[in-house]
């Protein structure tokens, strides 16, 4: 039986030293963030878990990248094999993105016994089933809060509080760029393309934002939450996806004078034939709580039918936000908790 | 190790019916919401875990009051012994309130190895730490998910996804009656008695809402949040209470001159010199996301270093909000998940 995790108080009994691997694949914003967390967190971790978390390598594309905090070039590798087949590894965490290379780390980590935390959502919603499949199969465990609203725990909470519930309805604003660009039009009355430059600049928008202007992003978050949400994959394919490319200033007036405001509304609900899943420009009314969510921050709401609908919002991306997250999955991972 | 929750997904293999015995004690409006979830929730219980909750008792106060969904006369009594020695109850729901009896009954509950399921936070405030150590010794869960923010699953996200970060303070809204009652004055120019008074008609006020009223209600669970936060159980008589009753009219509006609105803020953070407690009358500028919570709702915020502020919001009270947190409890105790 797990302990639950409780801050501050120290181990009862003497537990032995549990000493930990880690992987890490990819060390960008994120997975730099990480590594401080993980040795900012270590006293804790031991006073409180006796466990220790040893990085054993570090997995990059970009060798000359500079890295912070520093590790040790013994530990830094390109090649992607390395991890995978040592067996002092027991969590690899994959911080790479995207879909190709990413799922072949994923996937082999698992199929070997090793838990995998990952951040990456187009690899969690493209293949999420198969990953779970393989992960049924060796034993491993598979998480990836990081992946949707970034330190929001709302896959954990849909897995665990709203499981007993009947959920009907997950909507929410879960790209930051493009609710970031939004405001900015709203509030400042910037043209579309000086609010993008200036989310560029902020760090908030990607080298090529286009997956957050055009909807994916958003729609990628929402296959996964629909996977918390009503139990079944659903491909990105199926989501109707509309973007905020045609967004104007009088468009955003237009909204203005009917008392509402214009997001990019991420929408999974059940319906009589399944789940309906969408990413759209709405109009939302003011006194909607979605209205509310300014600049970058996420909001999720989830409407179940005895606990009524919940709403959690927060930091949705940024390396320590996400960071947060992966951190709090490896921990879980690592003692075996069945909380998500 | 326990099968995480998942919603749909039929058990894989054919796991042996689980019969788990519950007492209920008090079958007012929580009591008798939960009873309605427990049958309305029983198919999806066996299908998903192969478990059959099944009411052995329920212990009432008051005989005559009307019981919907009707229970069995055998199951009814008013001797609170009767529950606690029978050997096929395995989990206790405390649904009381008070300190007095229903410390009796959960302590009882907990020291013959019964878990306990309560909503009762002046009672968790008083007795948290003599009933974490009686569970601890008898191996027994005590969980009480509903006993602040209703159906916002606000405790187990503290104990899990927060644990792992550096929590600096949690603060918010957790009085929905107080909230209504100055929602309504600042929004209609209601008088506060006449706010109360609609507040009492629509059910938010008990019938005694003095406890609501002078911000002991919001002190009890504040208490019970600082333990999940901080890990430490501070008295209720270290919160530096204010209630509500000075509010006026010209009070609101003079706020509002200043582009705030008046809140009962509670607010537990870290200093240097230990955990801060306290309940208060606060200014709460427009922008500031507690500003925007209304009538009867509740909202959390936790700040965390890493996580940054999340925010939590939803139905703070209500029969059926928070039976079905305290459904969410019962489910997680028969499983024996380390989920809170």
């Amino acid at each position: 039986m797990t302990q639950v995790l409780l801050r501050n108080e120290a181990r009862k009994r003497a537990a032995p030293r549990v000493d930990v691997g880690i992987a890490l694949y990819g060390y960008g914003t994120v997975g730099s963030a990480l590594a401080r967390i993980i040795t900012e967190r270590a006293g804790w971790l031991f006073n409180t878990h006796g466990i220790v978390l040893s990085v054993r390598h570090v997995t990059i594309r970009d060798a000359e990248r500079e890295r912070v905090p520093s590790i040790a070039d013994t530990l830094v590798t390109r090649d992607h094999k390395r991890a995978l087949s040592d067996p002092d590894v027991n969590v690899v965490v994959e911080l790479m993105g995207g879909t190709g290379p990413a799922f072949g780390v994923g996937y082999g980590a698992l199929a070997s016994g090793k838990h995998l935390v990952t951040a990456n959502k187009a690899m969690i919603a493209a293949h999420g089933a198969e990953l779970e499949a393989v992960a049924q199969r060796s034993g491993a465990l598979l998480r990836y809060e990081g992946a949707v609203g970034g330190a929001i725990p709302v896959l954990r909470v849909l897995r665990t509080s709203f499981a007993t519930d009947n959920i009907r309805r997950v909507r929410g604003i879960v790209n930051g760029t493009t609710n970031y660009i939004l405001t900015r039009m709203s509030e400042d009355g910037l043209p579309f393309f000086r609010a993008l430059a200036k989310a560029s600049a902020l760090g908030y928008a990607e080298a090529d934002p286009s997956f957050d202007i055009s909807g994916r992003d958003a729609a990628e978050k929402l296959v996964i939450l629909a996977r918390h949400a009503f139990g079944t994959w659903i491909p990105v394919s199926k989501v109707a996806i509309e973007g905020i490319e045609r967004v104007s200033l009088s468009g955003i007036e237009a909204a203005r004078t009917e008392g509402c405001v214009l997001k990019l509304i991420a929408d999974a609900r059940q319906t009589g034939h399944g789940v309906n899943l969408s990413v759209r420009m709405e109009k939302v009314p003011l006194d909607d709580p979605l209205a509310g969510v300014r600049d970058e921050l996420n909001a999720i709401q989830i409407d179940a039918e005895n606990a009524g609908p919940v709403l959690l919002s927060g930091r949705g991306a940024g390396g320590l936000a996400t960071a947060s997250a992966v951190y709090g999955d490896l921990v879980n991972c690592v003692l075996r908790t069945a909380c998500w």
